[in-house]
């Protein structure tokens, strides 16, 4: 028996925009969540669709490093995603660049602001702010299904963090 | 006495965009021109202002690789802009974040997709398309006078290419 969820994934995708907004809050408080986003060991508990396994083949936390994660079905089917960091602000911001390198084309970069806010009661509000090259690769990607997998994921984390409390 | 330049830079910047597109066609062969945006011997030739001088603290011009540009004037104040480079196709595309580091907030990064063309008669096409975090910091761009300096850059660019063909 599912008990309803507080906590809700908030998009704001507006008509026309190469930019779009993801936003939750999580019952932990800014150290924990941010632990949760940046350690090696901490990520793949909880990021990506609950089907898949992921591995991490490079995590650079740090300004200008790098990243690059593998999620894999239960076919085996990998799906890998990389970028760089351009400035990581311990707790507060990371900005980093994000392609998904199973398009047909290269270049379909675009580039992530993630804030962590605290809130009162040791809460933590999670912004992602993603620009795009074009309306149509926003588009594409929320077409994609990022919705549901970011939905999934931030499930996950909520669960996750109550477990670590 | 100048001689009229055949090669202007265009700028096309809509109203209510996130983005802007900066066009330059150049005397050289794709090559020659990819070299002289990524050497670092080549750069501080024609990068910048013709009134100031550039230092390169850092330039590694490959996939997740970083830069660090200096430009200092003629009574030494410095300008220092920074950023990672997520992909490097040598001589065709090179995609790379951008910070001023004077401005008074950090975190406002541009997105840069920089791609060169060959065109035919060894001529050269050069295409930046920058993707904003708003708006506002678009139009705070184009304030504060990045047409004139990119004028001025991509001029010096061509009359270097022209020294060494």
């Amino acid at each position: 028996m599912e008990t309803e969820k507080v906590n809700k994934t908030e998009f704001i995708i507006e008509d026309g925009k190469q930019e779009l907004f993801i936003i939750r809050e999580f019952d932990a408080n800014r150290d924990l969540v941010y632990k949760a986003l940046s350690d090696i060991d901490l990520l793949p508990q909880w990021m990506g669709c609950s089907s898949m396994r992921m591995e991490i083949d490079k995590l650079e936390n740090k300004n200008h490093g790098s990243w690059r994660f593998i999620h894999i079905d239960g076919e085996g089917n990998k799906y890998a995603f990389n970028g760089v960091i351009h400035e990581v602000m311990v707790t507060e911001i990371i900005i980093r660049t994000f392609e998904f390198e199973g398009l047909p084309e290269r270049g379909h970069v675009s580039l992530e602001f993630l804030t962590l806010e605290e809130l009162p009661m040791n809460r933590t509000k999670i912004t992602i702010h993603v620009i795009y090259k074009s309306v149509q690769d926003r588009n594409g990607h929320v077409q994609s299904g990022m919705e549901h997998g970011v939905i999934d994921s931030h499930n996950r984390l909520d669960e996750y963090l109550h477990t670590i409390l």
